[in-house]
């Protein structure tokens, strides 16, 4: 038996025990901090030297040069021509449902003349070199390689740098397969913190880039933490989440199966559901208890489960979606009927997905929308990633004579009022001199 | 004399000379960090009592419940009322041309349906509650209060708190006057990390928000970074820096006192002149000591010249639009015949001031475009303050019975290929059950 909680949102101790279940701190690890301070420290000084040593020794590499870390655009075309058909075929189907759903989302420039003949606008720019880091080992994997680097390349980014550890020497081919099918730039076979740090100060052998993108574990975040402001980066990531409102009338195995899938990813991951139908929460736990021996990552599910799980009952669809805004989930199912007459009721959300057809996992890999998404009720205040994080907004200003005279009186009064007398008369000389 | 530099990009040494002047480490002092991580732990353990005890304390105030930080409405309708005429209408042109600017940055949800009759979207939402900090004291500036709290508004922000300290209980009506004509919903007397610590965590008296945004002292800065997580920021912003190119032919009075108007902001500060012509630096070196003298902030103005500033020499217009993009100014002046013509060059500024005419002082108070702006070199990724930071987006997915089959074996392939098994059996429910 799982023994996942079980609360009622009619119980007076519904909202602590709701606050208890999503208190969940990314506590920050002192040894941790200390030791990515000391690489990237390092790494900013001797630049390859110390890259070499601490891949090497991080990894049981033995390179001589930066060099031996650079994977050239034939390792890419390799490691996609060795690839099952199944798997390049189902790479490339969706790495082009990703790249449709993503040009959507560009940005243009635009401008416009005011009744004063003054010109003013927006002008859109890529960022020029992005880096997107790679896990290695078991959490390495090619949809995170097309959800990265997908929007920086539709949004026009000049070079994609990739970063991806092999330890022990070990390439994962899917990832290196996705690389070549979304054209990025350059691969190195780095990782942890001092590949975070060759991104961002640059070395003989790695180039600098302007942000920094994907996951990585507690080492790649401090790092990231860290660099920001030199350099870009992307969300930190919590662990993910999932929250399932159904009406009871989904078949339980389905809603059983898409619980497992966010637990499998990890213990700290979350699986919430919510229903107002007690009998259909008794039959999800049912089908939990009956389905999870079959699963292979059996193990990591009842601990998620068990950690943070919850089935809860509710009084309707409408205190259903109060419960969703106030928990802003990474992942939402709707399975309910109907599902669009709700969405204007979801405030706070990653991803919503409508009716009892969309399972996370089709957004996960190749529904088209991002799969990096706001965790831990950052949805209250984020986005996914998309095209908007590789292009960035400059205004445009240009004043006409006209406008000189109009913009400088109001600039002039409100530049002495705030005492700044070069401001007032900067404004100045251009309709007074 | 003024002791500002004077480089010439033909040197051997500019490469290096440019690097050093640019070259600004936002140093995180521990004692700082050491009193803002104790403040916040403290706000959020003993809420109202902790903020009154800090602000009495800091601000030499003597409140006894947290009621008495707040401001009605009535209170800034008196501030504005009680403004010279000239101020408040300067203050209401200047809101209204910042609103009208900004309504054009509004994003709107947008869906399709792909061929196998699955929708996909992108929705967007305001975010909810928002905090705006405002400093107390000299730096407190009215504009300050537009240039946050109208995106804020025109993303349809329900509720904005503002926070302003009120040293010895002075009141800074200019900055009241600027939340009424904001229609800022509720304002709070209280500042430091003690009032980011109460937007954070919420107290009996000031509600907890979803954002801060504003600019602060060093004590505010580590507090947002801090926080970030729990709520979301806006950037931490580095000292002011202005960047202008001229082609040798606009007055040079008029550019002395637009490098003057950024220096008097503060001795860390950044004014740097680049023009083909020599003859021009030295005329506009000229003015700089003709019209110093008549400068209140003149003491200001000279030790950010002389620490952070530069007068440079550039082959011709093509190579400044180069260093201009390696320093990714925040602001910068193209103060040249036809600047239409070079916009394509430059691919790294917060704004971009065309012409003559467009000094950043109108920028900064009223042409429209937002005056908070990417720092230290941080256009290169990051871009103004707009609507687009107060809106979030979610991703839609609705998918048809043909969809799930498609979808549902793609993602299949992958998550096995992943090492996923629920995340597969999760999607080929859906198709074959």
């Amino acid at each position: 038996m799982i023994e996942i909680k079980r609360f009622n949102s009619k119980d007076s101790d519904f909202d602590s025990n709701l606050e208890k279940l999503l208190s969940f701190e990314n506590a920050q690890d002192d040894a941790v901090e200390l030791t990515v301070s000391k690489i990237l420290a390092d790494i900013k000084q001797r630049k390859d030297a110390a890259l070499i040593e601490y891949t090497n020794r991080f990894d049981r590499l033995s390179a001589v040069s930066g060099k031996d870390f650079e994977l050239t655009q034939d390792h890419l075309q390799q490691s996609l021509t060795a690839l099952p058909s199944s798997q390049r075929t189902a790479l490339e189907q969706a790495a082009e449902r990703v790249r449709s759903y993503h040009e959507k989302q560009l940005m243009h420039s635009w401008q416009y003349i005011d009744s004063e003949g003054t010109l003013l606008g927006q002008k859109i720019t890529p960022l020029d070199r992005v880096g997107l880091y790679v896990p290695g080992g078991k959490a390495s994997y090619p949809s995170s390689v097309l959800m990265n680097a997908i929007p920086a390349k539709v949004a026009g980014v000049k070079e994609l740098i990739m970063v991806v550890p092999t330890p022990n020497g070990e390439r994962n081919h899917m990832v290196l397969a996705a690389a070549a099918i979304c054209r990025v730039d350059r691969v190195f076979t780095i990782g942890g913190a001092q590949a975070v740090g060759a991104l961002t100060y640059g070395t003989e052998t790695v180039p600098s880039v302007d942000k920094i993108v994907g996951p990585g574990n507690a080492y790649v975040a401090a790092a990231k933490r860290r660099v920001f402001g030199i350099v870009g980066i992307d969300m930190v990531a919590g662990p993910s989440e999932i929250l399932v409102i159904c009406d009871g009338r989904t078949n339980p195995d389905w809603i059983a199966m898409d619980l497992f899938s966010q637990a499998e990813h990890d213990e700290l991951a979350q699986s919430i559901l919510l229903s107002p139908d007690a009998a259909f929460l008794d039959q999800v736990m049912h089908s939990l208890n009956r389905l999870l021996t079959e699963m292979p990552r059996r193990d990591v599910i009842r601990a998620s489960l068990e950690n943070r799980g919850a089935l809860i009952q509710v009084h309707d669809l409408d205190e259903a979606c109060a419960i969703a805004n106030r928990i802003a989930p990474e992942h939402l199912e709707l399975s309910i009927e109907q599902p669009e007459n709700w969405i204007d009721k979801i405030r706070h959300a990653g991803a919503i997905f409508l009716g009892r057809n969309a399972c996370e996992a089709l957004g996960d890999y190749c529904a088209g929308p991002n799969h990096v998404l706001p965790t831990s009720r950052t949805a209250r205040f984020s986005s996914p990633l998309g095209v908007y994080d590789f292009q960035k907004r400059s205004s445009l200003i240009q004043v006409s004579q006209q406008g000189a005279a109009k913009l400088g009186e109001i600039a002039s009064v409100l530049a002495m009022g705030e005492g700044l007398q070069a401001h007032a008369l900067s404004a100045e000389y251009r309709y007074k001199n």
